[in-house]
């Protein structure tokens, strides 16, 4: 295992780091945010699109997005991971490189502070994120009020067109997935590849909205129309959405999802911080949680990975 | 899902409990301890010996223990279960109560604050606990001195005894697991049993222990001669202990697992708390770590799941 500790090597930044039975971790202002989610070969990835390494960065992702969305900022993750018996020794500690590289990437400061490695015939990844609020107190999906403005930072529908993709075009007759050549793709399309794949969840703007004063905020995880209902639902509240504000492609932006873009509502004279756009607006509850361009929205309204993912392990 | 979330409702303590994008949790003296363990379907336990809140239980002891081996006091759970497709509604929600029930019994204001429910071939229970420390400094593996006392809280080879138990007596003529009756055994073999299925770890005595003093802390998951080397080695020390301290069958204490005691060492003059009894003493590092009745100990010296535990799955 030495390999797999290598990859994680000095990496550690807590008052005690793995090695002892739990780890220690610092938690200014004393309140902390903690989530997780589990990434399962099957309904989650392929292994014939995915790397080990792509793997980690996803696992680190959207777990590092859910803290974000608190407007807390990552200070550690905890990784259960269970392999078959006939995985190797370099796939784990690509892995960790991966879970690692998305900490380095999208929220520095945050390692990994703990784990455990055990034997199962379903390669599955569960990852608990930890953060800090520095004293900002957290911001949940009840604050939206009417007159609000509805902001949005990051992407959205890039992961679910680069997941088209790996369907369309990175299976073989029988429907099994097969690796993906880059050379046969355009750059945009590499692009929503790479979205879908090492997806990049933008983690400091949580704890900027929460500076800003963010009334409510999410993580966009299956697709902005679901995730916009919910929101509105916690918060009592109508989300009315600009589709002109939604890009080239508004319902792949609306109904994909795997992005983990931020859905923030901010108080009308509020200024926006950096990352952050206008999409919408919030109107008193209506009879429709969600309208797109004054409309009640007709869509399947979200992202369902049993639906869309087939039972194909690859 | 309303069944799992009945077993569960009205126990979160707290400050944003499940629902939110991430839970909120009060960290009184600015740190907070994290720890991760998994149990596998097959090298942890048989469905056909443990119910689903048995299994709930044991997932949630063994980490309390994990949290109260630093000298924390347990606040929160996270569980990423991944449960078969078949799985019914009933088994998930008996599980949830199970980690209810000990986390009332054995760490009071302790409870589930989040999760994630995902389908995976293979029943796993991956938890995460969160505890605090209340201001004190938490107590590592690495603090003990020659001349400081020995001493343990809590059964060892209790645990190893049920397990055997197990494997003697509710086996089929093929190796498979088969439910246990327990109108079959005798009252010492029901509480052995009861170890290995529902383990009852000193909770409190961890915090005690940091209050009182400890120099190094552990749970003894492995085996006490395993776990005792292992603190040795951190600590740069030779433990000696006393086979007459061990109960009446000194070597299941010492080579069986899966107890959680909390094994520490105290300065010589510090006054024990309730629930440790002294076993043994520290001495200079010497060519051995690990001394029993001032003699090397030659056993197997631990608990090695994959071991013991063969690969049938029940």
């Amino acid at each position: 295992m030495r390999e797999v500790f290598a990859a994680l090597d000095g990496s550690s930044r807590a008052i005690v780091g793995p090695g002892d039975d739990a780890a220690v971790l610092a938690a200014p202002g004393e309140r902390v945010v903690v989530t997780t989610d589990t990434l399962v070969h099957g309904p989650d990835f392929r292994l014939a699109w995915s790397s080990g390494t792509d793997l980690g960065w996803k696992a680190a992702a959207v777990n590092l997005a859910d803290v974000a969305a608190m407007g807390a900022r990552p200070v550690a993750l905890f990784v259960a991971l269970a392999v078959p018996p006939e995985t190797g020794v370099r796939f784990v500690a690509d892995l960790a490189r991966g879970l690692r590289a998305a900490c380095d990437a999208l929220a520095p400061g945050c390692a990994v502070e703990g784990g455990d490695l055990t034997i199962s015939d379903t390669l599955t990844v569960a990852v608990t994120a930890v953060g800090v609020l520095d004293g900002a107190l957290p911001v949940r999906r009840s604050g939206a009020r009417p007159g609000d403005v509805v902001a949005i930072a990051g992407d959205v529908g890039r992961a679910a067109a680069g997941l088209s993709l790996l369907f369309d075009r990175f299976r073989d007759d029988s429907g099994e997935a097969v690796p993906v050549v880059t050379s046969h793709l355009t750059r945009r399309e590499a692009a929503a590849m790479q979205a879908q794949l090492r997806p990049r969840p933008p983690i400091a703007s949580g704890p900027d909205a929460a500076a800003a004063g963010a009334t409510a905020m999410m993580d966009v995880s299956d697709g902005l129309a679901l995730d916009a209902r919910r929101l509105a639902a916690a918060s009592g509240v109508t989300i009315a959405l600009t589709s002109g504000a939604l890009g080239t492609d508004p319902v792949t932006a609306l109904e994909g999802g795997e992005d983990h873009a931020l859905l923030a509502t901010f108080a009308p004279d509020a200024a926006l911080p950096e990352g952050f756009r206008v999409i919408g607006e919030v109107r008193p509850e209506g009879a429709e949680s969600l309208l797109v361009d004054d409309a009640p929205y007709g869509g399947p309204g979200g992202w369902d990975p049993y639906r869309d993912w087939d039972r194909h392990s690859g």
